[in-house]
């Protein structure tokens, strides 16, 4: 046993799931607003998810994709087209149908039957259908192809069971939707943007992620193919963190999205969709949280490097606050990442070891506490996020000079960067089995009592129709699904897992989020 | 008679509401959604938008407010707080009454009866109540103030009556909300906000503004001041483009946000809040617009130069588009107001002209015309869109060498930029009328038939009550209102307006939107 205090209740191999809820807490992520399924997101999560926004941002503006916004609300015909096609049609969704609130005469409110909607309005679980019709306005000739439209926006789904950041009644998402001329371009568009989040994640969020191509059945309903990242989280689950569809003409017939061609003759458009949500956040949490909290790779927090001075409220303090003053101005002279280095001057009242305790659980990449014989001797107190814990369970502070320690900052986040994702890869890596080769084995590696089995990649016929569906079942009953089908993994070469008929391709099977 | 061609169909001098449309529509900046008074925000509408939250944003980020977000959706019970005050309390808000949609049996759908809300919610008209809440929860001591947050997000008022940008049901706007420990740090943080709008405004926007308190009559409902800024749109009318309210107590004592002070004692907390909306974006359109379309501060354009191709589809185009994109790669490696510069090179096929007046009509700052007699000769064809036409109705075209071009554009943006200010400052400074004493003279002055009146600025003393109601009355009548009370205007020295006592302040009196 480690004598480490570990800054959390909770360790990970206890209780993943309370561990989680207690990191949302503890780093000041997110709180239940009191509103059924909707979170307040606090100013440190918040911060993360804006710096995801900044970072996709430019990836999306780089690709000549351009934002635009559409109306929060829906009308419900749009919904008609496509309950058409569905038998027994109900979607959980939140249905406007009133535009006044009046008093009702005992002390309480009621919305005015008299401003009833003659057309209720739906909360928008996705702009597919508003941005489809616009398509088709803006749509009339090859010249106006290809069209690169994304929205930053917040969308709703009610959902009866949710957790913070991974499944919430509203959240936040951008949705990319372009139409093209031809199926190699929006195809080509398709992978574009499925490459993109597979950068985003691993360079930006440090996440590691395999990029492919959903099974049949996962697909998103009228899409022709759907992509996927998938990323690993600490339990061993899968966490979809991002899709990419092309949607052929399915959806251009729907909304009569069409051009004269060069040839002057009427087609319809091909379009993608693309989408990465405030889910990463969750994904974020459950990849590089550890014991004592939260781990913010560089790229992504908020504050990089916070200096917390070891305030007495004596008459000492001015002085700690100057030398720390200096210091702060020198780390924001330096960049990392190519951008200014982002740096916190903590004067807030408080105990200093509550104060670095907090900022451990928010997972700041850099603690630099400054003392009293700190400032003396010209020091400072460094502590890296990634390697908190030195020799007989004591926060491992160095002891640079403080021109050393400025200095060294960018170096210091590029390798902290660089370790988060090396850690996540190579946990990722031990944790995908590769030798399962029958039905029995797979069914072994997932029993109950295996606690944490991580992801199977196994081979497959690529079944579909009915025989795809008792697949899915089979998988079912060991609460699994097929996530993808790898991007670059090697051939098959053995027998189908669940058919025993020659496989064509390799699947990763897991347990999902 | 001037011989230019305008690019627009309607002057502002003939139809300044009909122009405003048609600038909306020509410069791509939005349209009608299809859903009542909601509008679709286009790619360079949102461009602009974004431009101004990055800008506003820093600004922001800057005084130490922190980033959070709030659920779109408010239980109806915060309301009843609200409405306990108010005779026949009735708004104008969107009601979600059930959260599923299900099929009718007749090929339509319905909500269903099965999914009604035990209590409707409400889509935020403002976050003010529940980000209370939250207050509530988070501010304990002395220590946890102040508090400084802000939200991006999307609001709702059911508006009868909408005009784009200016008054629609939907609209994206930022909403700070600070808690205090005193009057005086809450009073200087509504001052901080008020000064950081007339910069934001007038350095970012380009958009001269008149800073100063709302007469009590004009107060945000609770507030103990409200503060705003006002522009001058190019009718003559007063735009809000941003307010600041002080709110005392008041809404600490609603939402039960108290502190334990230094001595132990408990408190209210003292806040405020704060505002810009989408609005701006009309402002922007109001103030800069011309005969030829719309004229984007530099700061504010999301292209501030466009290289246009003179394309023939032949064999020539290949050598036009490599001189181009060498252009463009200098312009590219240009900085503008501390940014890297942003340039597009736009090739997508179309004819010259074409192009060349769309452009013109959304705004960019500046544009570059390169044909093949400008490749040989080794230069470009520069027009200024703040200085379009030159002698004889014709655009006023430079051709300097490519090198110099790229090199000079730095120099040239920082002239539009304040050339636009400029000249909305004299027009502005022109229309301001201060020599009114009589209320006679001041319905002289708004009298139907002077078109584009202005404003007047005149001295009052400052009545409060039923006093007040009368001056409000007398001024409905003409059209007017109390725009507020301008910061650093010279003393009083007369006589007021409206009572012929001695005045103690001046105001500002116009029509508005």
């Amino acid at each position: 046993m480690s004598a480490i205090r570990h800054a959390l209740a909770t360790r990970r191999a206890d209780d993943f799931a309370a561990w989680y809820q207690e990191v949302v807490s503890a780093a000041d992520m997110a709180e239940e607003s009191g509103v059924r399924g909707c979170m307040v997101i606090k100013p440190w999560g918040y911060g993360i998810w804006e710096r995801m926004q900044r970072l996709l941002d430019a990836r999306i503006k780089a690709a000549g994709v351009q934002n635009v916004y559409f109306p929060l609300f829906i009308p419900l015909g749009n919904f008609v087209r496509e309950a058409a096609h569905v038998e027994g049609f109900a979607k959980e969704m939140a249905v406007v149908t009133h535009h006044r609130l009046i008093a009702d005469g005992k002390g309480g409110l009621i919305p005015d039957p008299a401003a009833k909607l003659e057309e209720p309005l739906i909360v928008r679980p996705t702009s597919e259908t508003i941005i489809g019709d616009a398509m088709s306005r803006w749509v009339q000739s090859w010249r106006d192809l290809p069209l690169l439209l994304n929205q930053w926006a917040n969308v709703v789904r009610w959902e009866m069971r949710t957790r913070m950041f991974l499944r919430t009644s509203e959240f936040l998402w951008q949705e990319g939707h372009t139409a093209h001329d031809s199926r190699d371009d929006a195809r080509a568009e398709t992978m574009r943007a499925l490459e993109m989040y597979r950068a985003f994640a691993e360079e930006d969020v440090a996440l590691p992620v395999i990029a492919g191509e959903k099974p049949e059945n996962e697909r998103f309903p009228g899409a022709v193919e759907t992509w996927s990242i998938e990323a690993m989280m600490q339990d061993g689950k899968a966490l979809q963190a991002g899709t990419s569809h092309y949607l052929g003409t399915n959806f251009a017939r729907a909304a009569n999205i069409r051009f004269q061609d060069r040839e002057g003759v009427q087609q319809f458009a091909h379009t993608t969709s693309w989408g990465v949500s405030t889910r990463m956040v969750g994904g974020l949490i459950m990849t590089h949280g550890d014991d004592d909290g939260l781990r913010v790779p560089p790229r992504l927090a908020p504050q990089q490097v916070v200096i917390l001075p070891m305030l007495r409220g004596d008459d000492g303090d001015g002085a700690l606050v100057d030398y720390c003053e200096a210091l702060r101005a020198m780390v924001a002279a330096q960049s990392a990442f190519g951008e200014p280095l982002r740096v916190l001057l903590d004067k807030r009242p408080g105990k200093a070891a509550a104060k670095r305790w907090d900022w451990v659980r928010r997972g700041a990449p850099v603690l630099i506490e400054v003392g009293p014989r700190d400032r003396e001797a010209g020091t400072v107190s460094l502590l890296r996020r990634d390697a908190l814990w030195g020799e007989g369970g004591k926060p491992a502070f160095q002891t640079p000079t403080r021109e050393a320690a400025a200095q060294a900052l960018p170096g210091i986040l590029a390798e902290i960067q660089g370790a988060l994702f090396d850690q996540a890869h190579a946990r990722r890596d031990a944790n995908i089995e590769r030798g399962i080769t029958t039905a029995d084995a797979l069914a072994d590696y997932f029993a109950p009592g295996n606690r944490y089995p991580g992801w199977a990649q196994v081979q497959w016929a690529r079944p579909t129709g009915p025989a795809l569906d008792a697949v899915v079942e089979r998988l079912k009953a060991l609460k699994l699904t097929v996530r993808n089908v790898p991007q670059g993994a090697e051939p098959a070469d053995g027998a189908c897992l669940f058919t025993g008929e020659r496989a064509v391709e390799r699947i990763i099977v897991a347990r999902s989020y």
